[in-house]
């Protein structure tokens, strides 16, 4: 079974999400995976790992960037991806869309610095492949990510989550 | 009299418009700086010089970052400026400024990993310093440009005169 490591990002400038997982090369369809094998081996997807990359507020722009890309390309290289997936920035304010598309610029530098390989998605998107409706709200994306990977509990804080969101909707669009 | 190199920058995706800059580190008011020196040796700015750094279209935006990434480290290296001046964005369409604030992130990285210190100014801004006028239109603030630096010509192409203006800007804030 090929399997793949995918790493999720949600960008920012106070926050940068991750989810980093684990899974076959494509999802399994139905239960057709089950036959040769006991159910306790098929474990189609896995989550290795979430976090955030946090940049201190009211320190320049620059500074926070350069947190952004000295601790992903660490993160990066250490996890060496097969896939990045990154969501596409959704248009709300003015000014905080400038401020988040500028660390997505780093980001996306990093990215191709490393050559790696990245899909992008879009919120509904994201919402659509994790819950089946482009308008599902934070929640339902969350329980969605939840269930997904058998998780106890949602994983925090938001950021990460939505991060392993991104990662999961590259996953189903293998 | 204290020299200081500023450089200029017009961010962008397809290009990236620069000037440099060498200037006494205040602009002179009225003739008082004439008063003990042939009018020949007084030269309170001067043009070193302007360019574009160019991505090639169709090609993906992390390359096109990366080579804005290189392109911009040689540059500062090169000419070790005392001060950078850069354009702030000027919100237009969604989508180009998306893509313009995250090449816009990449540069203001470079500035903070070279440890640079940058002043950003508004198009509004520019065009007073340069005419007076903060709805000027861009021949104006062309030849502006030029009129000041006692060129012959406009500076070519139109990014690299924004290049040299958004510095000049810098030089009347000093």
């Amino acid at each position: 079974m090929n399997k793949q490591i995918i790493l999720g990002i949600d960008p920012g400038i106070a926050t940068v999400g991750f989810g980093i997982i684990s899974c076959q090369s494509s999802p399994p369809i139905g239960n057709s995976l089950k036959i040769n094998q006991p159910s306790s081996l098929i474990k189609p997807i896995e989550l290795l790992d979430f976090g955030t990359i946090e940049t201190p507020a009211k320190t320049p722009i620059g500074h926070r960037l350069c947190i952004i890309y000295d601790d992903l390309n660490t993160l990066v290289k250490e996890i060496q991806p097969d896939l990045v997936a990154i969501e596409k920035l959704f248009f709300y304010r003015m000014s905080s869309t400038i401020t988040v598309a500028q660390a997505r610029g780093v980001i996306m530098l990093v990215l191709a610095q490393s050559n790696l390989t990245y899909v992008e998605f879009t919120p509904a998107q994201i919402k659509q492949a994790l819950t089946g409706y482009g308008n599902a709200d934070k929640h339902e994306v969350q329980l969605a990510v939840a269930r997904e990977l058998e998780l106890d509990d949602i994983p925090r804080p938001d950021d990460a989550a939505d991060g392993i969101a991104v990662a999961l909707t590259a996953w189903f669009n293998l």
